[in-house]
């Protein structure tokens, strides 16, 4: 458990999930490619880290060609951002180090974000918020979503993007792909974004078709991490366009099930996207 | 609302659902191709109704090009099967009049049976239900299932159903295409059921691309009727094993919003059913 050699700092781009500020623990970076993640405390830490450590252990056979999975390197005990002292991280990729400008948006999968082994008084809120957000309606809810450019930002506060109706939800996946998502959304970047051969959609395709064989994991309460460049001077292109998983906190042995609560919610994106990029969405909007 | 003109009787081969049997309201059947459904006193028999009517006018090229639904007759004023009198009925096609000795599997599919727009004593049931049957784990549950042959059949009542576990499921799918279903599964006429051009592994795909599509209706609480022909004398062949969705009540709009509920349970039956069918299902079990 070396430490890292250069100074760690709160995220620039973080959109989603506890946030190292005022004083509260959350995430670090270094700024030469490692996310250092707060181990949480009652156990889904250790479940965590139990996740990362048994994918790392399995052939490539039993994953998707494309890598949905950040990249894992242990974990450190690091200083806590919250000035507490040493605490256990784990080290992981950090998904946005190579983008100077990147487009970011959260999509946290499935209908329930809960699961039967879980605790009745998490069931509940979990089941409520589902409820209160577009999880049960739609599928997927966004939990994080920024873009900026040189005259401003979007970054909607987290009160604001948990109530998003379905219609928001439509908007939104669209202002991401515009070129001023302050203004009437034009999907100027939707064909390079969420199209072609390297585009989010097609990423979309191989991780369902891997949903719809796997039966190892079922991912409760996962996000889609997608992410763009925006930076002016760079031109949309291959390995620009990531589509990654995170917060594994959550996962549970599949048992030889799919995971259908994940796939089915993968399958209602999919469809969201496809409408923004054929302009279907305009009749829904 | 004319008198069909033979005999009416409580259907020989029903596995779910309400029965027409000692003096309860329940379905009867012509015995010359006609199924028919008392509607249910309290909107759910108008909702129906509403549906089998909604889908009657739309354009073919709305829906999968098999026909996964029972055709549809009108409704008809007829005697009640509990003695109370004239009652309106739905007058639907008898998926079973064709055969001689149908093999029936009733699947309701769907994690949760519930949708939001229902009453909250309705959803409460409902989620109660789906956790305490295999709903919630496997994303469908059996609802009924019959198969007879010369010595014996196979048809457990409803308590013993709502108890079956994740690999009684699995073991009943595997039963449901076995040769003697009562002693052990042999599984001697999966390929003829399950596989081929016309099985039901074919037909449920074709389905499922619909379910990818298709954002007209949330299919909440309905089921996949699968029944295929077990007649000692007939040869298991085209036409004779058939997939139909059954029991409308509880569909509502789908809003531009694809029904990921059905969509995931779905998925699942199909990798139950084709592990089946590939013997992959003994490792499970």
């Amino acid at each position: 458990m070396a430490s890292p050699p250069t100074p760690l700092r709160a995220p620039e781009h973080q959109v989603a999930g506890h946030q190292a500020a005022e004083g509260r623990l959350g995430p670090l970076v270094d700024g030469a490619g490692l996310f250092f993640k707060p181990l949480q405390g009652d156990g889904r830490g250790d479940d965590e880290v139990s996740f990362y450590t048994l994918l790392s252990s399995l052939p490539s056979s039993s994953l998707p060609s494309s890598s949905f999975f950040p990249s894992f390197h242990g974990t450190r005990l690091l200083p806590a951002s919250d000035g507490s002292g040493p605490h256990p991280h784990l080290a992981l990729e950090d998904l946005v180090a190579e983008f100077s400008n990147p487009a970011i948006v959260d999509i946290k999968i499935g209908s329930r974000t809960w699961y039967p082994q879980a605790s009745e008084d998490y069931i509940r809120k979990c089941f409520e918020k589902d409820q209160r957000t577009t999880s049960a309606s739609l599928g997927f809810r966004i939990s994080g979503i920024q873009i900026r450019d040189g005259s401003g930002a979007w970054k909607p506060d987290r009160g604001e993007i948990r109530r998003f109706s379905p219609r928001d939800v439509r908007i939104a996946l669209r202002r991401f792909v515009s070129s001023d998502p302050r203004s009437d959304p034009d999907r100027a970047l939707a064909a390079a974004v969420y199209g072609g051969a390297d585009g989010v959609l097609a990423k979309l395709g191989e991780l369902k078709r891997w949903f719809e064989e796997q039966t190892l994991f079922h991912f409760n309460s996962v996000s889609v991490l997608v992410v763009y460049e925006r930076d002016a001077g760079a031109t949309l292109g291959k390995g620009k366009v990531k589509v990654k998983l995170v917060d594994f906190a959550h996962v549970v042995e599949g048992k030889g099930v799919i995971d259908h609560n994940f796939l089915g919610g993968l399958c209602s994106l999919i469809r969201f996207i496809s409408d923004v990029l054929t302009g279907l969405d305009e009749n829904c909007i």
